[in-house]
C-alpha cells in the first residue's frame, strides 16, 4: 500500500518551519541555517554532500528513511526558489544538476511550466492542483512506491488539513523563530488521526512520529 | 541566590498553554485535562490528591521540584480564578481551604483587594504591579528562597520577555489545541539566553529545561 510521508520536516519550537525574508542568499530567512544544523552534523548529509565525517545515531538514522520506498516527491512553489523564480524561466531549483530526489518531483504552482529533466532521475513536474490532484499525479509515476510531501510548511498544512498524510516526522528544534511561516497553524485535534511518538536526541533536537493506521488510500 | 523559577508549565505542540472558553466548569477551556493527564498520572499527583498509586519515573521526577526551595508564588489572574472572580468577594481560589502553596502567593490584578489567609501558610496578596515590581514583592518575603512564577502564559510571557526568568520547565504534550493562549509568541531569540535541554518521558511528553548561568539578580 503506497503511503503519503513526511520526512525529518523541521520547526522551532515556537512552530515556524522556515523564517521571514526568504531570498537567493537566505533560503530560509532569517531562520538561517539554525533549522537545519542537526541534519548538517549527520553521516547521511556528509556523505550526500561529499564531505568526511557526520556522527551516525538517532538523528542519522531517521534522515537516512528519506529515499527508502519513495517513488515520487510533491513540493509547495517556496521550496523550488526563492521569491520570483517563477519569473526565471532559467530556474532548475536549489540543488543543481544531480538534484537529491532521483524520482518524479511535483512541483505545486499557479504558473505551470514544462518539465524539468535533470541527471539522476530528477524531472520536476509543474503543476496547479489542489493536494488530492497533486497526490493522484504523483501516485499515477511513483510505480506504487511511497510519495514524499517535500513541504515548505504552507503546502503540508494543506495536505494535514485535508487527511492526506499518513506517516510525518518532524523535528523540533529548542529556537525560538518569532515570525515566519507556522506549520501548526488550524490543525485542532490533528491528533486524534495519529500514534504520536516522541523522542529527544543527544544531538539536541527532538523526533515526533505522526502515524496513521491504514493508508489514505 | 534567589533564582525565578517556572514548574512543569504544560504547552501542547503548537504553543497553546490554555484552550478557549475559560469557565468555572473549564478552567482550561476546550483543553480540558489533556493536557495535564500526564501530571495527573504521577505518584506526586496521587500522593497531593489523597489516591492511591501513581506512576514514578521521570515524570515524577519534574513535578516534585514543586516545592523545593521556593519561598514565594507570582501569578496571573486568570490562573487565580474564572472570568468574572473579581466580581465574586468569596472567591478564595481553585484550591480549597488548604492550597498547595504554602508560602506568600502574589496575584497580579488590577483590582488588588485585601490578603486572604488560607490554612497551611499559603497567603494570596493581590497586587497591580508589573513583573520586576512584583518580583521585588515576592522576594521581600521569601526568605532568601526561590521565586515560583506559577503561569498562566500571559504573565509568563511578560516575564519572559523582561528577562525575569531563571530556570523553566516547560513540558511538551502532542495534542494540537489549535486556539487559546500561546506561551511562545513574541519570544524570538529567547534561546540565547539560556542552556536548553530536551527529554522526552515514556508517559509521552517532552520535558524542556530552561537553565540560565546566574540569576537575575
Amino acid at each position: 500500500m503506497s503511503r503519503v510521508r513526511v520526512q525529518h520536516f523541521t520547526v522551532s519550537l515556537d512552530g515556524f518551519a522556515t523564517g521571514e525574508g526568504l531570498s537567493f542568499e537566505q533560503p530560509f530567512g532569517h531562520a538561517g541555517e539554525r533549522l537545519h544544523q542537526w541534519m548538517m552534523a549527520t553521516r547521511w548529509w556528509h556523505e550526500l554532500t561529499g564531505q568526511p565525517g557526520g556522527a551516525g545515531g538517532i538523528d542519522d538514522t531517521f534522515v537516512r528513511q528519506f529515499a527508502h520506498g519513495i517513488g515520487a516527491e510533491i513540493m509547495g512553489a517556496r521550496k523550488f526558489g526563492p521569491p520570483g523564480w517563477q519569473d526565471d524561466p532559467d530556474w532548475k531549483g536549489w540543488w543543481g544538476p544531480n538534484p537529491p530526489f532521483h524520482t518524479p518531483v511535483f512541483v505545486l504552482t499557479h504558473r505551470p511550466r514544462a518539465p524539468l529533466e535533470m541527471e539522476g532521475g530528477t524531472t520536476f513536474h509543474f503543476i496547479d492542483a489542489p493536494p488530492a490532484g497533486a497526490l493522484e499525479a504523483a501516485r499515477a509515476v511513483a510505480g506504487g512506491q511511497d510519495i514524499r510531501l517535500g513541504g515548505g510548511p504552507t503546502m503540508l498544512r494543506e495536505f494535514l488539513a485535508a487527511g492526506l498524510v499518513d506517516d510525518m516526522h518532524v523535528v523540533l528544534v529548542p529556537i525560538l523563530l518569532g515570525r515566519g511561516v507556522r506549520l501548526w497553524d488550524g490543525l485542532e485535534g490533528l491528533e486524534k488521526d495519529y500514534a504520536i511518538e516522541m523522542v529527544s536526541s543527544p544531538g539536541g533536537v527532538t523526533h515526533l512520529t505522526f502515524s496513521r493506521a491504514g493508508a489514505s488510500r
